[in-house]
């Protein structure tokens, strides 16, 4: 208990500036006020979503900050009132929080508890509108609520889900993102039914992990769709049953797969966050009922766009953030799950490397091959 | 009997080229094929899609043609095979066939049967290919598989409701479009739960309609959006409890809408077939969970667009025919509903006018005080 309400000094992956290299640094970080846990972070994977706020493409980022959102640690010490965890326990930090108690949580149709929003999407924590984030004296912000690339961090109370404290940490880190994303949009945002086709636009780990909730729902086709045909392969492991290059096609993307499916397919999921593609993923849908889920997160300022006709003749549009998942919830429930073997997780890692690393484990994910790095805060 | 198997010549408004005047000719009306009813048509109502094709603008207009699809009639003869109308029975052609064999009818999931699309999209019969309207010989399209601008037509026996034959037919006409289309969008579409919050953009008979389902849903506000301020009052009669008139504002509608409404509605409804009132109603919705329906038809190559983090956070852009109606079999269930007293008609009707008026009819249509023209067509 030796750190208890002190300030620990730690390393952390800064972000200085938009697009330069993240620095290691020796970051201060401030005790848990009320409502906040402080969290030992054991690993962290890297996700997409961390590169683009980096580039300096969303508008949203701030700097300097420290990146990460997709981790699983060991509760270091509580503020005042917080009685959900406590020292010890394990936990998944949550960027989705889940209060229960607000309009959205309360609405029975959302996971998109708002009870923190207005801190964490402006870097900071809801009771003093503070950063916990210091390097000699020097406020650092918070990324997403969850700041995992931090030996220490500290969240929301309702931004952190415990776990069984059997599963494997460097594995159920996952579970704090891209995997849940991907399995929720087909479990609950598009409520995929046994013998549906189902295409699946982008064959990262979102994607990877469309296909395999789409398989584990009964789907009866699974078309995989990406312009790296090297992808292929691995992602019939995950349940995907055939694969379209658009490369290899004269003809619009949508126009093939129509034309492969008797009229279009039931559902498809775009996860890759191109504009474009999410027109094709609507327009590749039947008329009458395909429904098409937004998975991936589109640059600032673009807009998606397509003939109101494609609305009018049955197709739906929707979207999904961490796959329509309660987190505090749910997420202990998706460990379980793992542990039970009814879920992925350790395929979609590709890479162990180590917090010193995070600059080279950013340029891996540009590669192709590269799913899942997961760094190991301690070595 | 004794037209039965003849050509009948009768008096039909039609459209010999985009955006002239309708011209009452002596149509010859061939005999039913297999498969085909010929229906008398006793009243028609003029509906904004026939203006629309009218105007040239639709690009799979056909002329010279018979426009027309919200009317209500009684069948002259059968052709060889048809067994679920006969001679004398009381009807309403629907443009929306209804096969119950097709991959569409049977999916549980859509009414949009494509038993015959493939014809009446091209203005003819699907036997042989052919018309069975002419002036000397010379062949007149068919329009929406109805073209009840005629005081005979021949339609699809799957396009065709029989319904009760007490129901006044110069009133349940309006029961082959535009009501029907808005209660639907509501109960069928979006499917409004009682306490919503609903939106409804455009005010005319659609419109109006959607009011009506939705209070009838149970919704506790129902706003509705209009530029034209003269409309409100009779708005409340269908059930609008506010109004709003976007001129009145600096403030895009959409965002008036969501800070007079705590963050959005439940639902909203486009039925004007503006693209840019189409983003506004998406827009105005509540996130998580807003459910934004396009009723209302827009321009050839007109597109909807939208930032893809609007469906991404939870809101669904879907659209509706018919308002998702099944129109053999549901159709009739609206015409007892009526007789019931539990959905009004005969309030739609503003103007009762003859076949003959039809010209000025159409011109009626763009007066903010006009919903529907009722043309009896024996008169």
């Amino acid at each position: 208990m030796a750190t208890q309400g002190q300030v620990i000094t730690c390393k952390a992956a800064v972000a200085w500036e938009p697009n330069k290299p993240l620095v290691i640094e020796d970051v201060q970080v401030a005790p848990p006020q009320a409502g906040e846990v402080r969290v030992k972070i054991l690993y962290t994977a890297l996700c997409h979503t961390d590169a683009y706020t980096w580039s300096g493409k969303d508008p949203e980022g701030l700097f300097p900050c420290v990146l990460g959102h997709e981790a699983a640690g060991i509760v270091e010490s509580v503020g005042e009132g917080v009685t959900h965890v406590q020292r010890g326990d394990h936990v998944i930090p949550c960027y989705q929080a889940e209060c229960g108690e607000c309009k959205f949580c309360k609405s029975g149709k959302t996971n998109l508890c708002g009870k923190v929003r207005a801190a964490t999407g402006v870097g900071v924590m809801m009771s003093d509108h503070k950063s916990r984030f210091s390097i000699n004296g020097k406020s650092i912000y918070h990324f997403m609520g969850t700041s995992t690339f931090s030996q220490y961090t500290v969240v929301h109370d309702v931004s952190v889900a415990k776990i069984d404290p059997v599963a494997p940490l460097e594995k159920v880190c996952l579970l704090g993102c891209g995997v849940p994303t991907g399995l929720g949009a087909v479990w609950n945002t598009a409520k995929v039914e046994p013998g549906s086709i189902v295409a699946v636009f982008g064959l990262g780990t979102v994607g990877l992990a469309v296909a395999e909730g789409a398989k584990a729902a009964g789907a009866s086709r699974i078309i995989g769709i990406d312009i790296d045909s090297k992808k292929f392969d691995r992602a019939k492991n995950f349940g995907a049953t055939e694969f379209i290059n658009p490369k290899e096609h004269e003809k619009p993307i949508q126009q093939v797969i129509v034309d492969l499916t008797d009229g279009g397919v039931d559902y498809s999921f775009e996860c890759i966050g191109n504009v474009s593609v999410m027109r094709a993923a609507l327009e590749c849908c039947h008329k009458g009922w395909g429904t098409s889920v937004i998975v991936g997160v589109a640059a600032s300022g673009q807009e998606i766009s397509t003939r109101p006709f494609q609305l009018v003749t049955g197709r739906v549009w929707k979207g999904t953030a961490f796959g329509g998942f309660k987190s505090r919830s749910q997420v202990p429930l998706l460990v379980d799950k793992y542990l039970k073997k009814e879920i992925k997780v350790d395929e979609y890692i590709t890479h162990n490397m180590t917090l010193t690393d995070i600059n080279k484990a950013f340029d891996l994910m540009h590669d192709g091959e590269c799913l899942r790095v997961v760094l190991d805060m301690f070595v």
